[in-house]
Formats: structure tokens, sequence, C-alpha cells
């Protein structure tokens, strides 16, 4: 079974779901997005259905774009709890599921993410992962002392600067620096501590990291690089890509684009793990899949819908709902906009019509029907060079998620596309990625025996 | 009961205890420093004591100054959690007992640090406090694109604004704010919604803050501030002090000069609660108690004793250990430093009885006897006008802590002065401080009545 090579499987866990609508479903505990119990019930889920990882997005500020006026207050994208913060509560109440929390390099500082992910990978013994993102609005950079969010290649290479940063400050302790040695009285040995002394463009980081190597060697970083220097930033460092793809071919190309460039990077293309968003809708019969996205479907608002609209294309509330989709009118996050623009243009839609059509996936792809119809779309991914597993988009929570736990899982499973048993107790040995090799010590044995 | 007067107690949970050579003991997990169950058995002995609180403290670094070279090797003070990721995970263990962080206000950032007290506040059930610091070492600097770290003024100056801020979001959302009405789509009361908009000399922050109002209305606020800038801040913002002082006198002048300047800022004296260290080590008998001492006292390395020295007063490495304390060679942290200093002279010390004389409590009160001893120490300082109650800074952990709640605790409780039932269930109730008033709502609330 472990040489088979298998689907992953990693679950949003953002506020009451993906959905636009997804805290006005019925069953929805509509202040879920602050209650802990809400959290510990989806993480369970995830557990259950012995998914690889559960995952947290994030923003440092509520993010919204030319959003039509009311709009904020009709969704529940407004509060949320601190990802690291509430993945260590969680870690307390699984065993296996890999956390990540999303964390930006745009207004942070890389000693600080080092640190707190490390932590994390210590109390979860080795479920860690960290989601690297830049941060694009502009309602961000103003609570950090800016107008303006910086431009996208000042924040991609402050990107690339700062993974290389942190993931050199993982790498301040050997495995066995800590001897701790009562008798002797001795606590670590020192030649086992590295001090990066790193003197980049953006940064200098001088470290040691205040924390111990972490049970995974180093915490497992996913990226969700869609553009030219994500792509590259993922095939140099990443472990995981969560990537966005509505067509087969789209998700293809990608594919092959992004595993082909980890080459040059010295890395084989198996440890890099694409897992595109999917939002699974499941039924017993289509009639009930469908029956089930209609009920939220009839609960996006316009306003909504317009301010889903706006993030990416500007506000489009000075056009008829029922009229062509205009051309963007503040086109901003260019890869998703496209997604969208592709939709309407394939569909013929009105802004109703594509408003209602992201307002699941949000430019995801979206599968509704039987579980084998959702397994069917995921093997055809998934054996055709598009995808090495799914980041599941549950339109709300917990009922969402725990519909592909019930239905969809018991599917993949009987076809052999999925485990029946977590592989190990860290996030690297079920995710399939071997153990990371201490670089800096790695360097220093090389000399010791040149010299020798 | 609730009527009475009661002695307020923390613990400093640092590591494996407060003594230099707390992680030599023998019964000491030695690597306990980077252990979950070790917290995990920490939190939940003071939790069984009905300490008030447990308390964090934090470097963003590891810290030192001018120290001997070897001896931080020597020491467990090089790797720890970060303090927020471990206290959620020990919200998850504990249902009562308060849980403090540090964070530095030096290279943070007050919209991350609302944020993560924010969200333990409500993972905790409003059990979270915020101990606000600056950052003195060139170590920490040096971690943040700096060669040294920024002058006292400035710390201070930033500092000040830094908690501005975050009070500022805190005040984000009002308590109502969030009516989550799935009938007609809204998810807040926009009227409820309160934006910053702070425009200051250190910080421009829009907000709002992205989680809601937490459980205690706002986290406790915890200083150690001893310098003049320090007590005015405390004076101004804090719920409670964490204070250093060696004799009734010093902590009586200290009392009341904190006191004294809380009523320009409209407080009340008792909404302020000032709680000296206090290195506090029981045994059945008086000798019991200096026998325990002596086992750690024993442990003391002078490469070790040196290195506590070089952090106030520089590295005296250079001087006779047996000979007199020479005058500073690189004074800092001076409160601290005079601390060291009048013990010396008080002793008329060398500089081998001076690191011995500090090895444990560093500059903190130190009471080795009896329970009775140790409770008439305290009862001395609660009942003349020097404390509100103490913090708690165990020899070694967890042994240290659970000698303090099995011998001390129920001396305590005979005679009155401690509580024996925690008084609700979020640190603001424990600690008697009343439910922080929403300013932003109440200058609403009365610019809405006076326009009527």
């Amino acid at each position: 079974m472990a040489s088979k090579r298998q689907i992953r499987l990693g679950v949003s866990m953002i506020g009451l779901g993906y959905h636009l609508a997804g805290w006005r479903h019925p069953d929805a505990p509509a202040g879920g997005n602050m209650e802990l119990p809400h959290f510990i019930r989806v993480t369970q889920a995830a557990e259950r259905g012995l998914f690889d990882m559960a995952f947290l997005a994030d923003g440092v500020g509520i993010r919204f774009h030319d959003e039509p006026a009311g709009a904020l207050a009709r969704t529940s994208k407004n509060v949320q709890f601190e990802p690291l913060t509430l993945l260590s509560a969680l870690a307390m109440v699984t065993k296996n599921v890999g956390l990540v929390a999303t964390a930006s390099t745009t207004y942070n500082e890389p000693y600080h993410v080092a640190r707190k992910f490390a932590s994390l990978d210590h109390i979860s013994g080795g479920r860690a992962g960290w989601n690297v993102v830049t941060s694009v609005t502009d309602m961000e950079a103003q609570n950090f002392n800016r107008d303006k969010a910086p431009g996208y290649d000042l924040r991609y290479d402050r990107a690339a600067e700062f993974v290389e940063v942190v993931r050199g400050l993982w790498e301040s302790w050997e495995d066995d620096a800590f001897i701790r040695d009562k008798a002797r009285g001795l606590n670590y040995d020192p030649s086992k501590l590295h001090v990066l002394n790193h003197q980049g463009q953006h940064f200098q980081v001088r470290g040691p990291l205040n924390v111990a190597r972490t049970p995974q060697g180093m915490p497992v970083i996913v990226q969700a690089g869609a553009s030219e220097q994500g792509r590259e930033l993922a095939a140099a460092t990443a472990d995981v890509v969560y990537a966005a793809a509505q067509t087969l071919e789209d998700a293809q190309a990608y594919y092959a684009d992004v595993k082909d460039r980890m080459a040059k990077y010295g890395r084989e293309r198996d440890h890099l793990k694409i897992m595109p968003g999917l939002m699974a809708i499941p039924g017993h019969t289509r009639q009930e899949a469908q029956d089930r996205y209609e009920v939220l479907q009839e609960l996006v608002q316009p306003l909504v819908g317009l301010g889903a609209l706006s993030n990416y294309l500007g506000d489009l509330s000075a056009y008829p709902l029922d009229g062509p989709v205009p051309a963007p009118v503040n086109r901003r996050m260019h890869s998703r906009a496209q997604i969208f623009l592709d939709i309407a243009a394939r569909g013929n839609l009105t802004i109703r019509q594509l408003y209602l059509s992201v307002a699941g996936g949000n430019g995801h792809r979206t599968v509704i029907g039987t579980p084998a119809d959702i397994v069917d779309a995921m093997e055809e991914w998934f054996t055709q060079d598009a995808a090495d597993g799914f980041n599941i988009l549950p339109p709300w929570l917990p009922g969402g998620l725990e519909d592909v736990v019930e239905m969809v899982v018991p599917e993949m499973q009987r076809r052999g596309l999925f485990r029946t048993a977590y592989e190990g107790p860290t996030l690297r040995e079920i995710l399939g990625l071997p153990y990371p090799t201490h670089r800096r010590a790695a360097i220093a044995a090389a000399l010791g025996s040149a010299a020798q």
C-alpha cells in the first residue's frame, strides 16, 4: 500500500465554510468563526477522514477591495481566530492531522514566523505547516503604517528572502545539539549550534533561533503561487502547492510547469505535492447534491455577490446585474481575475450569473454529484498529471466537510486511491516527504572531512 | 470572603525554573524547556494551587550581554516555546488559571499583538494576559535588521504608543456587534464597528481588528516597569505590575509611587495589582528548606554565575572571583543593576558571593523557610502597603512550584489570606478587576444622546 501513489487531501477550515452564504446555512453555527468547539469539531472530522492536513487561511486585517457599501456586514468574512494560536489549541484535541496556518511575509519578520511555526511543530509532535503568502490588499497595508500594499515584485522578492531566512533559522540547532548533561553541567554541544548571520537585501538576521530543531526537521512549507514568481518560489522551496484551476488542461499545464522548474533546484518531482482547491458537494443522488448546493445559492445576496467580484474586478455595482460582465473596473490579483473572466466568457455569463458561479468555489473547481462522480473527477486529474491531491473547500462547516468524510472518502478508499490509516505521526511522513537534511550540519561535516 | 482583600499569586513558568542551576536539579526533566508535558504539569499545579495566573517570560532571541565564552551552553536559557502558541495549548488542559505571555513592543507590530492576545482570550474563555516589555539586548536587535537595541527613551515612547494602539484595536467591535441574523443575512451591526484610524508618531493603524471583542472585554495588561517611564506606563495602563524589590522599604516606596500616579489617569488604586517577584523555598523545617536551596547553590558553575552578572554589570571574568565586586564594566538595565550593587554593598560581598546570592532570585526577594516563615514574609508586605500579591519564582520546575502549592498555599488559606475557590471564569474576575468600559462605544453613546 505504501508504494502505491495515493491522493492527498487537505481541507480549508475558513470560518463557516468557503461558500459566501455558508454562515446562513440552516445547520451552520452562525457564530462559529469565533467559537472554539466549532473548530474542534471540524478538525476532528478531518482527522476521522484521515485527511493529510487542515488548513487555515489568514489576512492581517479585514480584506476587501472596492467592495460596495454594506457588503461586508452581510458576510462572515470579518472576524476569526489568529491561526497559530488556534492551531496550537487544536493540536491538543487531535493526534495525526497536519495543521497548516497561513502567515504573510509582507508585514511580518522572519524571526517571529520561524519561532511560532517551530513552536507549533514541537507542540503538535511534528504536524505544523506554514502557508507562505504575500499580503495584497490596501486594507491590510493600512494596519501596518502604509497606505497601499507594496507592488508585486517587491512583495515576491521579500517573500523569497523571507522563506530563505526562516529555513536558515530552522537549522540553528542540529537534531542532537541538546545533550543536557546534568553531571557535567553542559546543556548543549556548542559545535552543533549554527549562527545564521544572514545579510540580505530585505533582512539582516543573526540568529540563532531560540527554539530547538523540530520533530519533523522543519515545518512543511505550503504555497499558493499561481503567478510567475509564485511558481518559481514554489518549485524552489515548497512541499505543497495549493493551486486553483477550473479545467483539466489548465491544471495539467500548471502541474507540468511547476514540476519542470524543480530540477534546477536539485529537487525530485515527487517532493512537491500539487493540490488544487476543490469544492466538492456530495449527495446520495445527483439531485440531492444539486439541492444541497441550491440551498446555499439561494442565500447569496446581490451585495455580497458584487463584493466577491470586486476583490478581483473592481466595483461593478454601477452595471446592471443581469447584463454582461464588463471589462474590469479595477483589476487585481491577476491570476484569479483571469479565472473569473474565463468563466464568464466560457458561459457568456451576466454579472449575477458570474457571482453565483463563483460564490461557492471562488474560482476553484466545483464538483456536485454522487460520491462516485466526485471521485471520478478527482481520479481524472490525479491520474492525468494534473494533481497529487486536493484541498477540499467545504461550502459550509462543519456539515460540508462531514459529508465528504462520510461519503467521498470511503469511495476513494474502495478504489485504493486513499489511505486507510495514517502513515506516521508527522505531517512529512503522512505526505510522503523525506526528513529534511540539515544543510548547515552537512556543510560543516563536509568541510571537516575535507580538512582531515 | 469576596469582600476581604486577599493575596494574588502568579507563577513564573520560565523553562526549568528561575534558579540558574534549576535544570541540573536531580528531579528536573532536563529537557523540559522544550517538552509540552512538563508545561502541562506546571500549569496544572498552578491551577490546583488556585493561582491567579501562570506567566511566561520571553525574549526574541537568546538574550545575553558580555557573557563569558561557554557560559550560555552551561545554562538552559537557550531554547523555549514561543509563549502564545504554548499558552493556547495550555488553555486546553486548564479551566481557570490566567495565562500571561510576554510580548515585546520593540520589534513587533501592534496589529499582530492585538490579534494574538485577543485570539488567546477567546480560546481560553477570558484568561489571557499580555506582559508588555521592551527588548533591551543587542542580541535580539540583531535578529531584526539592527546592530543595537534602540535607546531607552525610544523604546518606551514606542511601547506607550504600542499599548494605546493595541487597546484601541481591542475596542474595534462592541460586545454585541455580531447579531448573526441568518434570516436577514446581516452578520454584524455596522453601527457597532469602530475603525481606529490611529495616526501617531510610531504607528499608523487603521483597524478594525479582525477578532471580535473578547470574553473579558480585553486581555489583562501586565508590566514590569521599574524605571521612571515604566512606572508611568504602568500607572496609566497596567492591570498588574510584576515588580522587583529586596526590602520592605523599597517595596513600599515603589508601591506608593506607582499607585499615587494612577489618580491623574482617573484610575482607582485597587485596579492595579502590584505583585513583586518572590523566590519561595519551603521546607517542613528551616533546615530542610535550607538544604533544598543548597542542592541548587552547589550546582552553580562559576562561568554561569559570571554570566548572570554580566547582563547587568558587564563581564567581570578578569577580576578575582573571591575579591570585591568592582564598579560595573558595562552597566545595563539600570534598575536591576542597582539592586545587584545594593545587595553586594549591604553584605560586603565578593564576586562569587554576589552571583551565588542572585543565582536563585536574580535580584528578586528570596525567602527560605517553613510555610509559616514564607507566609509571614508575604503577609508583612501585603498588610504594609508593599504588595497586593506575589509572582512566585520557583527555583526549579515542576517540584519548586509543587512545594509551594502543597505547603504554602494551605497556610495562606488557613490565615484567610488566599482564596479557597476561583471567583469566576475570567482572569479579570479572579484578579478582582472590573469589566472594562468600551470607551469608543461610550463616546459614541454620549455624542448620540447629546445630539438628541
